[in-house]
């Protein structure tokens, strides 16, 4: 760790409010992007999966972008995601936030078309990368199987990352799978390794990863925060942390999660707008809501709290 | 068939061309496009897969059209592919196909997240559907479960042809599964009906279909059409025709396919620009195509004609 990293820490893929006529809600998602910072997020990734970006057009990408730098957030403090399943959509993302100052990108493959060669996502990342042409570009790959159906195998990470050494900076690991995150971070330790789900925050770290980018840290970054803050002190301190992290984790998963995490904040801001979902996505019925609610806070003690604007 | 139908025939998903410099071209495009009426297709469905329309941007898929219309391509003969993983890009595009003069559009559900609820892409076309707001919407739905692994259960076809029965005008089937092909025109004997395969093409008019969309009809469009033309004159001659279609439909499938139409075209025309094709595509390598090319003349007698220009 002698080198200093680009991105580390506890990341959020800040989730996208709609407002009532079912556009992206400028303020909700200014408001919510600064209370992430306020509670401990070191970082921002905004258009994630978890920020349903795939829901959201092209344009309404940009300038979402803009809303939040805007808005006061530090363009550099960053790491917006830019994949597309076309290589025109991906390099106008890129390169739009790439001059809006962000640090980092967080690059899906193209994901329409099943089972590419690895020679062609090869191809995929090098064409955006050249288009791009910036030596501030960093890309963050991010694997995540289940939901893209196409990944990253080990061989194109160590292809790309030999060909554009100081732009392939880094990857989110969302497969779920600790045998495939042990690989990347005992194969590639140069790579700024994020697992995509703090149930492999510990274990990332002590294999050297750079922090964490998961979807609950939309509601609960602080005690993923205090973890990456203090694993190194005290093993057995930092396992007990890990524990509850990890069964606040289990109980968030035991209901969709994104329609869950909205409920979340639409009920601590008491908001009922902030619950809405894009289609393919339903919200969360009141019931399932009001259950799951009172179940986090009860027992993993989840509460949000906002200061009164 | 007493009802006019829409559309009918032997519809193309239009392969799009690239130039030297990597974009869309467009004297290409329209040539092709052309050619393909002269060969028999009674329609084009620009921005299928086949097209690698998931490939191109959003400006590109509105632009092409543009292309196509101002190269003489009469817009009441096609049904372009409009769908997307934002449900606010789908009506961008829905949209300006409709304005075009397009006749239908051809919708893929969104196919980013996995396992969406019958409800959440009920939304998703019910939002399409309100916003484009225009009586002369068709929408045909597009199940191609292996690619977009996303698809139409029976239950949710019926749902929106109940809801909009003017608009949900038909479906291309793309699953390869017969059976499933079956069960939609037996439920739904309403619908224009078109298997996404040739192989399918005789099964699917005994049971009703409108016709067929298929990729071989990039390059061998001629046959089909004559099995449309006839098959209801004479079964075994039809039987006959279906064999042969099939046996050229099979030794395709047996390479890349959209890469060996792309090197099939660029053989003929004499043109090795035509071979190229986006990421996460590749072009076929040579020998390949070589083989490929020689196998399908000699024993399907497939060769491509083109007037001299």
């Amino acid at each position: 760790m002698t080198k200093e990293r680009n991105f580390s820490g506890v990341i959020a893929p800040v989730l996208t409010p709609f407002g009532p006529d079912g556009a992206p809600d400028a303020d909700r998602f200014i408001d919510h992007a600064h209370w992430l910072i306020e509670e401990g997020c070191t970082a921002l990734a905004p258009f994630g999966t978890t920020s349903e970006a795939n829901s959201l057009g092209l344009d309404e990408r940009l300038e979402l972008l803009e809303t939040l730098i805007d808005g006061g957030i530090d363009p550099s403090m960053m790491m917006p995601g830019t994949g597309a399943c076309s290589v025109t959509d991906a390099i106008i993302l890129t390169e739009h936030a790439v001059e809006a100052g962000c640090k980092g990108v967080l690059m899906l493959p193209p994901f329409y078309y099943k089972n590419p060669s690895e020679e062609g996502l090869y191809r995929f990342f090098s064409e955006v990368i050249e288009e791009v042409g910036d030596d501030d570009l960093k890309i963050y790959l991010y694997h995540i199987p289940p939901v893209s159906q196409v990944g990253f195998p080990l061989s194109l990470i160590g292809r790309l990352k030999k060909a554009f050494p100081e732009i392939i900076a880094g990857m989110k690991d969302s497969s779920g799978d600790w045998s495939n995150m042990k690989a990347v971070l005992e194969t590639y330790p140069e790579l700024e390794f994020f697992p995509g789900s703090e149930m492999h925050l510990l274990d990332g770290l002590r294999k050297g990863a750079a922090g964490v980018i998961s979807a609950t840290a939309n509601v609960s970054p602080a005690p993923m925060r205090a973890l990456f803050d203090s694993w190194q002190k005290d093993a057995a301190d930092a396992d007990a942390q890990q524990a509850k992290i990890s069964a606040l984790r289990n109980a968030v998963q035991a209901y969709p999660v994104i329609p869950l995490l909205k409920a979340l904040v639409a009920h601590y801001r008491n908001d009922e707008q902030w619950a809405e979902l894009r289609p393919p996505f339903e919200t969360l019925d009141a019931a399932t809501a009001k259950k799951a609610i009172a179940e986090l806070a009860e027992n993993h003690g989840l509460k949000l709290e906002f200061d009164e604007a």
